[in-house]
């Protein structure tokens, strides 16, 4: 999809799971295979990229053999059988060992499976491993966990970004083809957008949480990381447990809201050129500037920052009472800020909440889609906690949250998709759809992204 | 229904709506006159009661004018038609000044009413005046407010009780039989207690809140205070918007759990005695000792805290933090404390407070109703904040919610009904249903209550 490759790139690079489920149905691939090429392409590729904190080739290998004798004895689970899958860290396994990335839970085995993780098994997957999240999923940056940081496969000296820092770096590095991600700010979205891979967070509620480690259960999606948007869109089916309507004839030409460069936050020049090209691209005159969220954008953080950190609290007040040592540094910090916020306050959040509901239901009456870099960075080097913008010195985890979190907020489809590098590194187009439009986000998408010429 | 007669008595003492809506349909009074006994009866009791707060003698004579015209043109409203009805001031009415018994709001007047208040002019009642509430029904005394204290019929020296503090009165008197009330932790259950009238919880959003103004929006009600069971029923009719379901064969024995004596705070033993007799006069054998409760007393107290403390800051934040001088000393202080609650900790109240409707759905699977005191002590004199229980100095305020705030938090509909008197001063007998019972708790308690000797 991308002309150019990673620096560190696997087996599974470019290879869709479409193709690759033809070869297995062909004969000339096996389960087995697709899993072993993922193993070795972990223990190559891993030692640099830290992208997975869990692998256990006997577990891999024995589903890819089930999978294989089911596919013989013409059991055919589906798109996904046969295909190897990452998890990152914060979904419950209950073969694999589940540290949420936290020293609270090291060597802890969950008792059973999260939903989703059950859904994909019952789809045929081979689950190859763990992959990294920074700390509880508290953390935007992918270099803060029990297993330190994952680093991006373009250049392993810059973070990939989080918090599903290892399955991003797995796909876009071709170790697997698909991987599960959670987003509650922009975790699946930023480290797909910085890594150069298909990240897609669904409407909120689509995907059960159960089994799930909550960070702020009023912004939590768990949503698919994958080489191509059909990948994605294969994988969504699993995780939400249906199907995907066919697509539709659109009634009337599309109206897409380019939001105005600026409007959640500065972005570098190279990647609003390299972005705004690709959208030019893809949508043509379709593009239309949406002026009026810059006026939302600071209400909206606010509102997402209040409930994240009552919600987070809530989740770890025990932990922060009895064990705060054991939290790392930065999320401790995190935590102890979360702390503060008070009733009343998120009383109002979740007001506030409600009617920023109501705002994009009113502004996707007018719009199809709207569009925005998914990061308005490249990836800083790890452990770089601010970056220079033009002439500012900015934030780096205000600036890689900025353009995504508003779509937690108000539980919007959201994807981000590779279009191009800037210096080496990749850059991601965000495209986000009205709520329950998911289905219609990806077949849209996935019929004009094939036509970009990258 | 009281053999003993307050001190301060008016017109209405002891006549019951059914009696005054059948001599309006003979002929034998109409609602003039009926209007006119209450003003007269407000213009002699109210400078020692200080139950009403804004009375408009032309405004209540005109709506009474209206209901005889329509009467004698065979256009019969229903039951309340023509009759006089007190509403506590917290509830917006168009034509009354509403000052929510604050100084924020001394001289206001609502665009519109209440949707309950709408409610039960439809249904041909005659608003005669507005009733003392404490300040925002941020109190359960009834003696903090711009208009200042309400006073006790049996003995002026005593408070009321709150927050319906004038509407108990008022009807405790015998200045009207019926009256509007809200409670969020008592405020009609304390005051119809301590002032000897029937006052009535329905269960939670059995009653629309709107143009209510706010105390705790998980924990409001709206419900009547009448001099007889009857009364209540009809009114609840009327404010709920729906008929009471007719009586049915009960399938079995009642079982009725009393809660042990101490579960929820001291009880003054007097008091203890009065109750259970009543208690036993009523229900007999079908009476148990329900001893679980004590353990989960606490933990309720605590969560309604949190609940009511998060959710009154987030209505008043504003106020506290421009014009903090205008609240009533005490009030202010409870808002001071109230801002301290964190996000974190009310997302746990919410959570607790689901878990305690679980635990009272399955305690109402062995009992048909729950008893106790309303108030575990007689009215202590105005302003008081310590009182004596046995051995013990106990807080008013704490005492006066011990028995019926847990009943808020859990939405269940509880009713008080006099029980007869110690010391000259009233005491009030609690009787709770499982959620949505309403109908049949009024029922039965109108049925069991007509027989009680008092």
């Amino acid at each position: 999809m991308n002309q150019m490759k990673p620096t560190h790139s696997g087996y599974f690079l470019g290879k869709s799971v479409v193709a690759l489920a033809a070869s297995l149905r062909e004969g000339s691939v096996t389960s087995v295979e697709l899993t072993q090429a993922a193993l070795d392409s972990i223990e190559r590729l891993n030692p640099t990229l830290n992208a997975f904190v869990q692998v256990d080739a006997p577990i891999a290998l024995a589903q890819a053999c089930k999978a294989d004798e089911l596919l013989a004895q013409g059991q055919d689970l589906g798109p996904l059988h046969g295909i190897p899958v990452a998890v990152k860290d914060n979904i419950d396994t209950f073969d694999y060992i589940t540290t949420y990335g936290s020293a609270h839970f090291e060597g802890f085995k969950p008792e059973r499976d999260a939903l989703c993780v059950q859904r994909v098994r019952l789809a045929g997957a081979i689950i190859v491993g763990k992959t990294l999240t920074h700390e509880f999923a508290y953390g935007p940056t992918g270099d803060r966990s029990l297993q330190g940081a994952a680093r991006n496969p373009w250049d392993a000296r810059c973070m990939t970004g989080g918090s599903s820092a290892g399955s991003a770096a797995a796909v876009a590095s071709g170790i697997v083809p698909l991987a599960l991600g959670t987003d509650t700010g922009g975790s699946i979205r930023i480290p797909s957008g910085l890594c150069g891979a298909v990240g897609f967070k669904p409407s909120y509620g689509s995907v059960p949480l159960d089994g799930v480690f909550p960070l702020s259960s009023s912004l939590d999606h768990v949503g698919p990381i994958a080489n191509c948007i059909e990948g994605a869109r294969l994988l969504f089916e699993v995780l939400s447990g249906r199907v995907c309507a066919p697509a539709a004839p659109e009634p009337r030409p599309l109206r897409v809201g380019w939001i105005t460069s600026g409007s959640f936050g500065p972005v570098d020049a190279q990647v609003e050129q390299q972005f705004y090209q690709a959208a030019q691209q893809l949508f043509g005159n379709a593009l239309q500037e949406v002026e009026d969220l810059a006026s939302q954008a600071a209400g909206m953080k606010d509102t997402l920052l209040m409930l994240q950190r009552a919600e987070a609290y809530d989740v770890h007040a025990e932990r922060m009472q009895q064990a705060a040592q054991l939290f790392e540094a930065e999320v401790r910090e995190r935590l102890e800020l979360s702390q503060e916020v008070r009733g009343w306050q998120y009383i109002r959040a979740q007001a506030a909440q409600q009617q920023y509901h109501a705002h994009m239901a009113q502004l996707f009456e007018r719009y199809d889609f709207l569009v925005s870099p998914t990061v308005p960075i490249t990836a800083p080097v790890v452990d770089a906690r601010e970056v220079r913008v033009g002439e500012q010195n900015i934030d780096v985890r205000a600036a890689v949250l900025s353009y995504t979190s508003a779509w937690n907020l108000t539980g919007l489809p959201a994807i981000s998709l590779p279009v191009g590098q800037v210096k080496g590194l990749p850059v991601g187009l965000q495209v986000i759809a009205a709520a329950g439009r998911d289905d219609r986000l990806l077949q849209v998408m996935g019929d004009l992204y094939s036509h970009l010429p990258l």
